[in-house]
């Protein structure tokens, strides 16, 4: 498996609409198993992305999507930057999706 | 709903084995949507745990849970300490077990 945890920070005042603008384009991606859009507790301007997928590969894919693409396109002009982004690697979990979850090896 | 974002360092060489003493833990955690234990990519001692909860007592009741004391004790001696931790409030996603999801508000 293959994990993102990223931070994204909207323009000021604009984390709703940067929100809305995601929720659309996380529907339907082939080999996601897990995509959680989360605001920050503690920086009104700050969301965090957490991302499972299957592989690397499944999500280069789904940045081609042209669902993700809209979504993309709709999102620029609220995101000011982007803040801390960490690679991992999955090992196990609960609300894997179907393709995952507990048995599914490293 | 309530999400945890953190970062748990493994005795130096402990990593595999403090991911087995966490996995045992995490079935069976009345309102849990998602918890994901992962490998940083980048830090051979890193682990990521991202969580989401019903909302924040649920968080807190599971640490009473006789499992999630059993991981606890078992994985203590291997943990070194901890890194980032973020508080989150999830807006919407995927994999987000049953009681979740994108029809859930916030």
């Amino acid at each position: 498996m293959y994990g993102l945890i990223g931070k994204m920070m909207a323009a000021t005042g604009k984390r709703d609409e940067l929100l809305e603008a995601l929720r659309e384009g996380i529907t339907g991606m082939p080999g996601c198993l897990a995509y959680v859009v989360a605001e920050d507790e503690g920086d009104p301007d700050a969301i965090w992305i957490t991302e499972v997928w299957v592989d690397e590969a499944s999500h280069r894919a789904s940045l081609q999507l042209e669902g993700v693409r809209r979504a993309i396109e709709r999102a620029r002009p609220l995101i000011a930057g982007f803040g801390e982004r960490f690679v991992t690697r999955p090992a196990f979990g609960v609300g894997l999706g179907s393709d995952g979850g507990m048995g599914l090896p490293n």
